[in-house]
């Protein structure tokens, strides 16, 4: 094993490629693994997918996501059920435990954040059987809190924690992702629980750039090149038990722009300098 | 007391106005206080801005602001307790006994957020004493997360609670802004604590605005316009026994190019509907 062996290419990060280009780049760049995401899987098929990653010798780290389970109403309810259901399925058929859920914001005109987190803990006890037949993790990603209104009411890694403390660590686990916890007070208490719990099924990591883009959900960047320090949190997630692979998730149009080799290589070296050194 | 007797215009709101015309459009509305901001008070003078005030009939409910404490080098710090000194002394002249304190961000290319934090702790024990002397508290306003890097690395009301601890609940104290920390699971946890302790020095009213402005700062919005439930919020903040002032304290471009007339009655109407009913 290389020193790339936790390294992860979630296929974000290069989303100018399509499936095939994106597992090539990341088997010829010597990693180990990919995230990946639904739309890019539908596009060749479940099975031409899962085929794709084995033929590169590649394993799945996360499937990219579920969630958007805050629907009030009944046909939205039903649909958010199919939807996850099909992901889990695609999840167990790609070969990875990992289906990361985005839970999902405030219906359109609707400012009651404290049902809506009611409705995210309701889906997810509907949900755990069929994680549980699948062999699939659902995995709660608290989104930072700027999106807490319009993509998901989790917000904090304690608040994961909390929705998850009914069920097995088997069942219902969390992903840390640095851009969206690395600004909480509390972090090291609530990583320390997520790994005394069993939870922590993914470490993402990406850089918080300033200022925030236009699109915020763009605002992610390249380690290195923003506000975050890597090497506290990557030392809290290592002591707290986290043995798995490392996710490199960056959503930024520049990025998407910049030949996918260049970004590919610039990943690697940023991580080899800021995350490498703080996994021991 | 008019149904306006809690009400307070921070003169941030109307920021096209100087001081004179703020403090008469808030007397003609029928408020009974305004929120401060220095550069206003320092355009007239401190003697002046106090009678403008007193003239008005009004009182002052907080003034806005010190902070700005996260320097590392000795001669940032020294400037910043000058700064802080100076503005303790101007609240106290102006009759307010609540300096709020937004903390300040990362110095520019450090990362180090811990640290930040840190040093946020020690200024706050070296300005105490003076505070003290003046009779004014230090009201600790934790930002919402997304300006945990830039503006104040205070970033949930539970760790503003924590800096202040070591304090009475007179010398140093929090401000709940609305905009600040809707998002927060642990909100009822943290304002229960404020009350239970003493500290809650104000409560601060506006709406968080989406799609985030281009400049993030600005995406204060009027009560009403945005996604924030106002009910559950002022019903913490009075359950844990707060009775003094709201403020509205709306930066946003929009209502700043708005007549001010027009703005007062709109906070009037919007107070009136979705945070007086809420204030038992």
């Amino acid at each position: 094993m290389t020193d790339l062996g936790r390294l992860s290419l979630n296929i974000a990060t290069t989303k100018k490629l399509n499936l095939a280009e994106a597992v090539d780049g990341a088997a010829r760049a010597g990693l180990p693994a990919v995230g990946l995401w639904r739309d890019r899987v539908h596009e060749v098929g479940l099975d031409g997918a899962a085929k794709l990653v084995r033929d590169a010798g590649l394993r799945v780290s996360t499937l990219c996501r579920g969630g958007f389970l805050t629907a009030a109403d009944p046909a939205g309810i039903e649909a958010a059920m199919e939807d996850n259901r099909a992901a889990l399925d695609e999840a167990a058929a790609l070969g990875t435990d990992s289906l990361v859920m985005v839970v999902g914001g405030l219906p359109e005109g609707d400012v009651d954040l404290a049902a809506a987190r009611r409705r995210v803990a309701d889906r997810i006890a509907d949900l755990v059987p069929h994680a549980r037949d699948r062999g699939v993790r659902l995995v709660l990603e608290p989104l930072h809190p700027m999106y807490a209104a319009d993509r998901a009411v989790i917000s904090t890694l304690e608040q994961a924690l909390d929705l998850a403390a009914p069920y097995p660590a088997d069942e219902v686990a969390v992903v840390v992702d640095t851009f969206h916890v690395f600004w909480d007070p509390a972090l090291p208490r609530a990583v320390e629980r997520a790994g005394r719990e069993g939870r922590i099924a993914s470490y993402q990591v990406c850089d918080f750039n300033l200022p925030i883009a236009a699109d915020a959900l763009l605002s992610r960047g390249m380690m290195g090149d923003g506000v975050i320090d890597f090497a506290p949190i990557t030392r809290m997630v290592t002591q707290a038990g986290y043995t798995g692979d490392i996710e490199v998730e960056i959503f930024n149009a520049e990025l998407w722009d910049t030949p996918a080799e260049s970004v590919l290589q610039t990943t690697i070296d940023r991580y080899r300098t800021l995350i490498l050194p703080h996994l021991h």
